[in-house]
């Protein structure tokens, strides 16, 4: 996908990602489709982003293989969604990164906002990006939720993993 | 730090860290700053960067506390070198985790083009971002080397943490 430059073809794999993720509504459409959004209409609304940036994203990050379209039967007409691949829900471990040092190193707005990443498999809330520091197993997309005690009422965001698209 | 949308005061911490981490060249920075890189020429040479858009990017990055400007005696004149923060040194798993993700899921230019990471202190390669998967220790900058394939004489590049600016 082109960003200002193309590292694509750069030995260092962080600058390869970079080419593929270096760009926060990347990030923030990975987040949403993590959480199981997968129309345009939702990824539109939930993030306030513009419908061009948004469309223009998309299809990059199909072109890159982090998600799939696949059709769905609307009202009028047959609609796409966006569905992850396998190398979309392993961007977990980055956005868990992100999530611990966002809670560490940036100001919560209100004292509520706090978010936790919860290894569902075990009930535990762990501290690291890709392993559970309770039980020290992987985590997996489908084994995890992100707790945010600022929907008290239901804090836990069930993930959700790679689309059987075989 | 500005970029195209605000979300320094966001909820979500994935976004409030997208402030200030969302930009490709931010994260390359810091890159080179974990590899020991403090001196703009240094980063100006090694990323192949425009010096209006590391200038900027720097200035940024001093305003978000990733890095401290400290003076240095050159030949001629004083100079500024960029040193990490806490904050900043913090910011090793989520470049770990890019490493992870970029050689799993994107294509290497050359086959010997391989970055692990190496947990320093028990001497084992490590699989997770933050944890080391041999002897289970968090992962601290100055206890990690990144080890790339491509510099078969001297693969292992030891990282620095954050600077003592006390």
């Amino acid at each position: 996908m082109p960003l200002r430059s193309d590292w694509s073809g750069d030995r260092c794999p962080i600058a390869r990602s970079l080419d593929v993720v270096g760009d926060p509504w990347v990030l923030l459409i990975m987040r949403s489709a993590l959480q199981g959004t997968a129309r345009f209409e939702d990824f539109r609304r939930t993030l306030g982003v513009a419908d061009n940036v948004l469309s223009r994203r998309l299809g990059g990050m199909v072109d890159a293989g982090l998600l799939v379209r696949r059709p769905y039967r609307g009202e009028q007409r047959t609609h796409l969604e966006y569905l992850l691949t396998e190398a979309g829900a392993d961007l977990l471990p980055v956005l868990n990164a992100l999530t611990l040092w966002g809670e560490k190193h940036t100001q919560r707005p209100q004292p509520d906002a706090i978010m936790t990443i919860v290894h569902t498999a075990c009930g535990a809330v762990t501290h690291s990006a890709d392993r559970c520091t309770s039980c020290g197993k992987a985590l997996v997309a489908d084994d995890v939720s992100w707790r945010k005690a600022w929907h008290p009422d239901a804090p836990d965001v069930a993930l959700v993993g790679a689309a059987d698209v075989s």
